[in-house]
């Protein structure tokens, strides 16, 4: 199994979120090969700023392991993470993120200074690898907010 | 009413906490001299690394309001914000941020250089003001693992 493989299934979680009306961002995360927790944004339907895919999917995998240690975990993710997101995973002790289209706005793991700083906290930082089927990631965000967009004239 | 008076609830969400077996931090949010939202640590019980008083309390005030956003809202916290935690109140667009005790180790609002780089990507900084009871709320930390390391030796 490939990161492609496990990014279509965080597209799929977006994909939930698309449905809902909300920004289509989505999550899984795996141990050992196996999906162990799932989240989508849930932000307006909520409403609550840190239902965000990441938090949710952090929240259910904890609860699956029965242990709010992620190590040894990767998270995908369709979008980087924000500085909030970036931050639960430190907390959760994760050890890789994988992302699908960078954050140029908010991102927070490469599209702001943030790592350097990360590591002297938390005394480590985890594998990052960017651009993970970004162009769809990418995609379904891009038709998201056109679509918002044209609702919004109309 | 002054910030000692809001700090004093915050203490006894931590209290909460303490009583758990948590590391006793907790923390309010307050809205126009309302506590409209509670929240304390409870990141092993859950278990879940984003079950932080702040994240908890956002939730509860977001769910009050019916809005994620906490824009003329004041958190009053016992421990100095992570960086999740200070993400979490940047996301949720949070005035400003008031905390008892320095958190040397993990603090992400004083203790650690994030300032900066948060303010470059959101395109404002909460006014913050720390050191409101704090002993009170250092004490409670102390105590707290004091007591702890006590039981695992006996």
């Amino acid at each position: 199994m490939n990161h492609e493989y496990f990014m279509r299934a965080a597209i799929q979680e977006a994909l939930k979120a698309y449905d809902e009306g909300e920004v289509p961002v989505g999550a899984v995360i795996v141990k050992e090969g196996i999906i162990i927790g799932r989240g989508y944004n849930r932000m307006e339907h909520l409403p609550d700023a840190t239902a965000h895919a990441e938090i949710i999917a952090i929240s259910a995998a904890s609860s699956r392991l029965e242990s709010w240690r992620l190590d040894e975990c990767t998270i995908y993710v369709t979008l980087e993470p924000c500085l909030m997101c970036m931050g639960a995973l430190m907390q959760a002790r994760i050890s890789s993120i994988i992302y699908g289209a960078s954050d140029p706005r908010a991102g927070a793991v490469d599209s702001h200074y943030y790592a350097q700083e990360i590591e002297r906290t938390y005394g480590y930082y985890p594998s990052v690898t960017p651009e993970i089927s970004a162009h769809e990631c990418a995609n379904l965000l891009t038709t998201f907010f056109e679509e918002k967009r044209k609702k919004e004239k109309s």
